[in-house]
C-alpha cells in the first residue's frame, strides 16, 4: 500500500543510478528547494505543508500570528504563533519544530547517542542552529567540547529571538559555534576528534541534500574515534521506507560497527513519526538497544535547565521496536549487507520461528535482527 | 502547552462534575453528533477531519473519489479512495481507518490483550464493526467463541462491500454476531464469561459515548472471569491528556487487577498516535508488560490470512514504554488511587533516582509506576 509509483526519475549524484522514486518519497527527496516557499503556506490564518498538499496529504495548523518572514541565503524562515502547538519554525515551507513537541524529537536525537557511549566527551552537531540539540547536550556532565556547524547563521539569530527555551543552549561555555558548510568543515576535522557527531538536519533537499550521501557518512566515519556514534535524522517509517532504505544502506557500508533504526512520536512531522540511524565506527562494541550510560543516573541530567519532558531509557529502548512491515524492509537491506562484513566471522543464531540473528565478531550488535 | 483553556463546560454524566475543557480535547469530548458531518468534509478533492479544522490543527488526505455516502440511524458514514492511504472510512466527518495503516490500530488492539493471557477462549468485541479485529482474533487458535456487538449493522455492510480484507473477520465461524447496544447486550451477559473483551469504539461521542463511562466499565468487568482483559481504545497522549487521565482514573477505580496505558503510531488519527488502556479484573495477576502468550510461538498466527504487518512482541513491550511527560501526567491519578486498593498489602520498593514502584498483594503489576 502506499501512493502509486509514478515516472519520475532521479539521477543519485552519488551512485549514478536512476530510478523511480513513489511520489510518497519525493517529498524527502525533492532536488529543487524552489518547490518549497513558505509565502504561499499561509492561508486563511491556516499554515499547510506546501509539498504534501500536491501529493497525498497535508497537515494544518492554526495560525494566530505570523512573527517573522524572512529569507536567508539559504532557505525561508518562517517563525508563527499557532493555536495549539505554540511557536512554530517553518523553513522552506517544512516544520521544523514546534514548541509543544519539540521535546521529542531533540530529547530523542540527542540521547539515543549520548547515551549509547560511556563518558562522552567531544560532541559534534552539524545543523540544530535553534540550539536545542545544545541544551539536551548540556545534560551530559562529561561532555568538555560542543561544536556546533550550522550553515545559516540567520536560523540562529531568529530562534535566539523567537524561542529562547531552545537557543538556551548556546550558553553554555562548552559550545563552539562554527557557522560553515558542514561537509568543508569535517574535511578539516582531526580525525577521530569526536565521540558522537548529531546530524539535526532539515529535510535532504536544500541545504540538507549533501547530508544524505556517501561521502558525508565517509568523512563524518573518519571524524569519530574508534567506537564512536553518528546518530542522523531519518525521516518517516511510514512514509519514506526508500530513503530509509538507501540510507541505512549506505551507513552499513561505511559505518563497521553498529547500524540501527530508531522511531518516535512527533505529531507536527508528517505521518506522526520521525526516526533516526544509529552508527557506530569500528572499535570497542556499542550496543544502542541498551544505554550503557543511563541519563537517569548522571548526574542533575533530569532537571538540568529544564526537567526531561519526553525521553527516558524505558523509551530508548522501545524506540528500536520496529514494526512488522518495517523489519521486513530493512531485511532486505541487512541482508544484501552480508557482504561488506567479509572480514568478519559470522555466527548465525536460529530461533524458531522466523528469528535468525546474525552476529559479527566486530560488533555484535550489528546485525542482530529478526527476519519474519 | 497546548491551547489554552476556553469556558466550554461539559456536564459529567457519571460523577456530576462540571469542569472546563480543553479545546485539544474538545475533539474526543464533544457531546453534539450534528457538530460532526461527512457531507461538508470534502472540499475540492481533499477530506479533511471538520471538528479539528475549527480548533487548533488538520489532517487532510487527497480524495481519488467517493466510493459511498450515506447516513445511517447513528451515524454518517463515507467511504473515499485516497491518494495516499488506500481506501478510508470516516464516520460522522472522523477518519477511522485507512487501508494503508489499519494494520497498527487493529494489530495492537487485539493482540495487547489476548498475547498477555494463557489460552484466551471466549472473547467479545465491543464496536468493530469493520471486522479486522475478528480477523486478527482469529490468529488465536486457542479462541473457541468471539461474540462481536456492533450498534450499527449498516457500518458492518458497508465494510463487507467496500474492505473485504477486513470484513474478512467475520467468515470466522467462531464469530457471533450480536447487532445491539454493547450496554444492554453487557447486562444480559453471564457474569464471568469473557477472557478478554476489546473495545474498538469510534470517538467518544455520538454512540460510542456510552463506552467510557464508569457504568460501562462496571459492567465489562462482572463479565470479565477473574484475571480476564478489557483494551479499550483511549485517544491520543499528546492531545487528549484529560480524557485519558479521567479513563485511567475510572479503570483504576473499576478494575482490580492491572491497569495500564499503552500507545503506538497511527498516521492517519490525530497527533500520529493512537492510545490503549489494558485493564484486567481481581484474580490471577496478569502482566501486560511482557506478553506470557506470544504471538511468535501460536501455530500459524504469523500469517493466518494475512501476514502480521505491526504487531510482533517487542512492539508490545515498547507500547507501555511512556514519555515522561506523560508518565507525569498519569502518576497523579495513580497516586490518587492507592486508596481503591486499601484491602491489599502494600510493598513499596524505593529505586534512585526518582523511581518508586508500588506492588500490591492481589494485582502485583497493578501499581508498578515510575514518579519522576
Amino acid at each position: 500500500m502506499g501512493c502509486s509509483v509514478v515516472e519520475r526519475i532521479r539521477t543519485d549524484g552519488d551512485k549514478g543510478v536512476r530510478k523511480a522514486i513513489p511520489p510518497c518519497c519525493l517529498k524527502a527527496m525533492g532536488t529543487c528547494p524552489s518547490e518549497a516557499k513558505c509565502h504561499e503556506t499561509v492561508v486563511a490564518g491556516w499554515f499547510s505543508e506546501g509539498r504534501i498538499w500536491a501529493l497525498c496529504e497535508a497537515h494544518s495548523l492554526k495560525v494566530e500570528r505570523i512573527l517573522y518572514r524572512g529569507k536567508s541565503d539559504y532557505q525561508e524562515i518562517l517563525v508563527f504563533e499557532s493555536s495549539g502547538y505554540g511557536k512554530v519554525l517553518a523553513l522552506d515551507g517544512i516544520v521544523q519544530l514546534t514548541e509543544k513537541d519539540e521535546c521529542a524529537y531533540q530529547e530523542m536525537i540527542t540521547h539515543l547517542p549520548l547515551c549509547s557511549i560511556p563518558s562522552p566527551k567531544n560532541v559534534l552537531v552539524i545543523g540544530g542552529g535553534d540550539g536545542a540539540v545544545l541544551r539536551e547536550i548540556s545534560r551530559h556532565l562529561s561532555v568538555e567540547v560542543i561544536d556546533i556547524c550550522e550553515i545559516d547563521q540567520m536560523v540562529i539569530d531568529v530562534c535566539r529571538k523567537f524561542f529562547p527555551n531552545l537557543s538556551v543552549g548556546f550558553e553554555d561555555p562548552r559550545v563552539q559555534l562554527h557557522v560553515a558548510d558542514a561537509v568543508d568543515f569535517l574535511k578539516k576535522a582531526p580525525a577521530g576528534k569526536y565521540d558522537a557527531i548529531i546530524v539535526d538536519s532539515s529535510d535532504p533537499i536544500g541545504p540538507a541534500q549533501e547530508l544524505v550521501k556517501k561521502s558525508f557518512f565517509e568523512i563524518a566515519a573518519m571524524s569519530l574515534r574508534p567506537g564512536g556514534v553518528l546518530c542522523n535524522q531519518a525521516e518517516s517509517m511510514w512514509l519514506h521506507t526508500h530513503l530509509i532504505q538507501d540510507m541505512l544502506s549506505t551507513c552499513c557500508e561505511t559505518f563497521k560497527g553498529s547500524v540501527h533504526f530508531a522511531w518516535t512520536s512527533v505529531p507536527t512531522y508528517p505521518s506522526g513519526t520521525i526516526g533516526f540511524l544509529l552508527c557506530s565506527t569500528e572499535g570497542p562494541p556499542v550496543n544502542f538497544l541498551d544505554p550503557v550510560n543511563p541519563i537517569e543516573k548522571q548526574e542533575g541530567a533530569l532537571k538540568f535547565r529544564r526537567e526531561l519532558r519526553f525521553y527516558n531509557s524505558e523509551m530508548h529502548r522501545a524506540a528500536f521496536a520496529l514494526p512488522s512491515f518495517l523489519k521486513k524492509e530493512l531485511s532486505t537491506v541487512y541482508n544484501s549487507q552480508l557482504r561488506y562484513c567479509s572480514s568478519s566471522v559470522y555466527v548465525f543464531v536460529f530461533s524458531p520461528p522466523h528469528l535468525i540473528s546474525v552476529l559479527d565478531s566486530t560488533a555484535r550488535q550489528r546485525l542482530v535482527w529478526a527476519f519474519g
